[in-house]
């Protein structure tokens, strides 16, 4: 009677946001530690997907630049690589958690994913090219592109030239150890590990050394807090993700037995490394430290746990905080901003046990 | 740089709800009139899925008969047949939404689909194994089975007889033109147009006839309104599904341009058919009609738009109800109950026209 079939291994889905563009949440109710599948990473899109071909691609690096350089395909992929594990996620993921709630993709906790990504140091390129010394930031395009605002745009961000000067900051052409997917970047995708998502810009096309601050629609009209309803005053640009975590079982609104339960999640943050992670059955009165499994490691989540055995027929009100290594915990309540970015307050379910 | 390829042919995925049992939403925001996909179709169990082979199933009818009758796969399908074309919802299905929150699975709008079934229908197999005179109600048995409460037992549920020998009550061996696959009930699977899903018993194994009002925990306990939240008084089984609508289009908070958009959606209602869909852009102050695709069938959902030009860049709350034939309407607010079966308040988004 009982599942003896792999047909009967039940396996997650992405759950659809929107299909024009292209937006799916990651089933991260049910990862574990490690790299998210492909198939289940998340897809967040501005535009239709652009499709593209290796046999004619190339990378322009251009601007001020000693040597504007052009890279075949095949060239880059033999240069000096580096492999990054880490968590890449969406700026608006969580939105939905949001009161008063905001206007834009109503994301619940799945706009997030880890990966393997491989490529070449985005510092390395930039060395090659030489960059001036008036230089200000480097920007990257995409090859996608669309109407936003009544006008056709591609979608164009930068770095400030310190961050973009990283080791860890790579131009991929290697996702989980296969090239690159047409829809997560193929062939090249900048990624910029630590920095919420929209900073690691597929379907690269241009990498342009510039002297001047870079402003463009995705720069600062999207991709900024603003924390005031009805005004743009103190605007701070998006960059690093913050510290923060999923409940990932229980379910919220679960029904349990009594008995004993694991209460279990993921943990990340952009900056340092996650050193605790707290869980707290009673509404937040009294906390408790969770379990990390295996090493905290810089970029990529961790997996906690915490066993505990509820002996009470009655509503449990579960959350969970993690703290970092640069002294950020997550706060009791998000910092709202109107576009509904970074969002990190304490998780939070609620069970019933009967 | 457009899509050209059918694999940019964006795709929807079912939403993962839990693995243990196996609950996934349909994505019915990006579904039309017909069919929905077998592979998108929602799966909601309370246990793990059963294993079966034709080669050695048959269907018993036993209890209150004359002449208790075993049926082979292989005969059951040469007899008569009857083909419906019928909405399947859970009766869970957008519990999501009730406010106070109530405990259990928190489906979404996604806990609903159209399917065709093909089967021989329920009186026939009665009529041949002859009900007694003094028979109350058919209980069905599926062949999963689980613990609930402490106990092992099996999906169990009855009808009353009136309702067992309508003409579209079918034994259905046929889904979308298929053999029904081994997540949605093969090689039985009970079809109850109109009613909630609970009734459409998967996996069967056994009908019984049977003298007096059946008691399980799938009858009395769950799938029962409790309309008071500290006590069981006032209990209604659930049964027929209410009259209901989705707004598929735009999506919740989503950012549209000035100009003209199309409101699109569906309605649906288990008893007669939906003879009309109100659209209000002004938060319920003024409604307008909107356009039904198709002539209303029973039992099936019927498609819906509504056009409007977006002329202020402002909020509008949207608001969007379905009547019925036999005069339901979906009210404003919906009929609160412990478990949070039924919901089917007025349908309601918010959008930002910029």
């Amino acid at each position: 009677m009982y599942p003896r079939d792999p047909f009967f291994k039940n396996k997650p889905y992405l759950t659809t946001r929107s299909l024009q563009p292209d937006n799916q949440e990651t089933p991260i109710h049910f990862l574990e530690n490690g790299e998210t599948p492909t198939g289940l990473t998340y897809r967040r899109n501005h535009f239709p997907f652009p499709t593209l071909s290796t046999k004619s691609y190339y990378l322009t690096i251009t601007g001020s630049v000693k040597t504007p350089i052009t890279i075949q395909y095949n060239q880059i992929t033999t240069m000096p690589s580096r492999t990054v594990t880490a968590v890449v996620e969406c700026s608006g993921n969580k939105r939905a958690h949001f009161r008063p709630k905001v206007f834009g993709e109503q994301w619940k906790d799945g706009a997030i994913s880890q990966g393997t990504w491989k490529g070449v140091p985005l510092f390395h390129l930039l060395q090659i090219a030489g960059v001036q010394d008036s230089v200000h930031e480097v920007v990257f395009e995409g090859n996608d592109s669309g109407i936003k605002k009544g006008q056709h745009v591609p979608f164009v961000r930068s770095l400030p030239l310190k961050k973009a000067m990283e080791h860890d900051v790579i131009v991929a052409w290697e996702h989980n150890h296969k090239q690159i997917s047409p829809k997560h970047g193929f062939p090249f995708r900048l990624i910029v590990p630590g920095w919420y998502g929209m900073a690691s810009v597929k379907w690269l096309k241009t990498i342009r050394v510039v002297d001047h601050p870079f402003s463009g629609p995705f720069q600062t009209d999207d991709y900024v807090y603003y924390p005031h309803k009805n005004n743009n005053e103190e605007a701070v640009p998006v960059t690093v993700s913050h510290v923060n975590s999923i409940i990932q079982q229980p379910l919220d609104r679960q029904i349990l037995q009594l008995g004993q339960h694991e209460i279990k999640g993921l943990a990340w943050t952009g900056e340092g490394v996650v050193i605790s992670v707290e869980v707290s059955v009673d509404d937040g009165e009294t906390w408790k430290t969770a379990t990390l499994h295996g090493q905290p490691r810089q970029f990529q989540w961790i997996k906690w746990s915490y066993s505990i055995v509820f002996e009470k027929n009655r509503e449990y009100s579960i959350k969970v905080r993690a703290y970092d290594s640069n002294g950020h915990l997550q706060p009791d309540t998000a910092f709202w901003n109107q576009k509904g970015y970074g969002y990190n307050a304490v998780s939070q379910i609620k069970i019933k046990v009967e």
